[in-house]
């Protein structure tokens, strides 16, 4: 079980050809749609609405139907062009028109192409709550072709880099490829840039490999997540979903500082205070108790992950201990 | 992959018991919710309206709330307790709750008992258009209790029976137990009727082991549906999909009797006749074409299989072929 993924600065032509194959209908978003329209053959493109809604059941009834009206049927491939959204979106009609058929990823923002292109996690919203209905189908193929990324504004560009940053704890590659060189990745440069995505992809790769439904080591990809998400969601999504993570990264090292090497604490508020984030106010007792209700606890605790860039262990605190600790992060400020 | 069938005649004390586990969520229609209301803690259960217009998105998405709004995590169970309906409606959610949770099936009907519950085949209709989303997601285990079977009216009776009979041509097992017996069990003589269900449900798992995505042996289950199911297509589902499956299996052993061996040919019409199934009047070029555009077929030609009691293999007709075929069948009766 793998995706074959396939990196390069500029796959323009690559990407017109597979959008032009008459076994393809592609899925792509009206931004993306609009800023390189030569990529599409129209009469087998459907455009979503840019942003987050699109990860709807609506949405996801209409890429069906469209599919249905193009005549697809179990030989088909789908195409998705786009961010998390459209990847996500397109990834789980993949994985239930006509019970699964085949996908190939063509990720356009840093997030999606350092994060979400190549776990086969698939998923549409259901009102709010995240991610709730979904499957876990792997793309075949993933084109990343970084030449998408300088169009990309700086807020999702910064959503990007949280996830890089918190990759970097994770894995030693990511962090020698990123460690000193924070500022050049901030201002896009081109080969801090492609090592960086190239290594976050071979690491996110291998840890897939290793635990597809996610039972065990991709759990250490939730690093930051834990505070992350439920930030996110008490704050009602006014930052990138990055933003949160790198504050999540910060917020849970102070919680579990007692835990870490100082070094690595050290090192983790440096890159988080590099990224120039504003932390939105918050009320402690609504984001430990919306770390309480992630689909991910299934018990009264929190689980929370501890990196060390090469090994993760994990680590429950109860909801007590987070209100706390919360206090005490707010007040360190 | 196997899913764990258990049968009897009467198991209410344990669908009980399952039904008010901690960790279940059950769906159930309003039929079975009516007859059998003692069974269900309705504070864990979900009641769609009874028949096909269940399978659709927007009931799917009706269940996944109210799993929310119980509180269902990755760790819950779901329980489908109905038909076809119920239980590829509910297998569909537990594919995707969540991007999948365990869940029991516990078929009332016979069609249910013999033909969907071990299949691991989920689905929702897009629109009219039958089966188009979903996914292969087995019960981890099946409840098979032929008590429900006494209260189905006739028309959901025979549509059980149509696969039974279907069966009889694709196993020696089947055969055995209903050769010269078809009367007694469309009679639902008790115990004719017990090993049928068993020796169905035997040959099925073995099929589905096999075969689990339906690359190959699992095409087998495809006999008679072909014609019946375009029939039931053009005709509206004015009949039973066992009733069309009990014609499909007459018309297509008339379309393939140049190649069929005589006396199973003879079984066939036999049988067939036995269950008085009213034929429809169709237009050849109409179910020509449905069959054609079925997701099972992806070249031209139009998928058939041949069966004699073991093996089966499959044929290509050409949509000229069938319309000719067709047409000679309705000037032979």
């Amino acid at each position: 079980m793998e995706s074959k993924v396939i990196t390069g600065f500029d796959m323009t032509e690559r990407i017109r050809d597979l959008c032009s194959r008459a076994d393809a209908f592609v899925v792509t978003d009206a931004n993306v749609a609009l800023s390189y329209a030569s990529l599409f053959d129209m009469n087998r493109t459907h455009v979503v609405p840019a942003g987050e809604d699109s990860k709807s059941l609506a949405v996801y009834e209409q890429v069906a139907h469209a599919m249905l009206g193009a005549g697809c049927n179990r030989m088909s491939t789908l195409v998705a062009v786009g961010g998390g959204v459209v990847g996500d979106l397109t990834g789980f009609v993949a994985a239930t028109y006509m019970r699964g058929i085949r996908w190939i990823n063509v990720p356009t923002t840093l997030l999606a192409q350092v994060d979400s292109s190549v776990g086969g996690k698939t998923a549409v919203d259901l009102g709010d709550f995240k991610n709730i209905l979904g499957a876990f189908h792997l793309p075949k193929e993933v084109l990343v072709s970084t030449h998408f990324l300088y169009t990309l504004p700086e807020r999702e560009w910064l959503c990007g880099v949280g996830e890089i940053v918190k990759t970097m704890f994770l894995s030693r590659r990511v962090h020698d490829a990123l460690s000193g060189r924070l500022d050049r990745l901030l201002s896009r440069d081109e080969s801090v840039l492609s090592e960086c995505v190239r290594e976050c992809i071979e690491y996110k790769k291998h840890i897939v490999e290793q635990d597809f439904y996610e039972h065990g080591p991709r759990k250490a990809l939730n690093l930051g997540h834990t505070i992350g998400h439920a930030l996110e969601k008490t704050d009602k999504h006014r930052l990138s979903h990055g933003e949160y993570v790198l504050i999540g990264l910060e917020v849970e090292a102070y919680l579990l500082r007692d835990m870490l090497d100082e070094d690595i604490y050290d090192e983790m508020t440096e890159c988080v205070s590099a990224c120039n984030v504003t932390v939105p106010d918050f009320s402690c007792e609504e984001v430990a108790s919306a770390c309480l209700k992630d689909k991910k606890n299934t018990g009264g605790d929190v689980s929370f992950m501890l990196a060390d860039y090469e090994e993760t262990r994990e680590v429950k605190l109860s909801l007590e201990e987070i209100v706390r600790g919360l206090m005490l992060w707010k007040l360190s400020r």
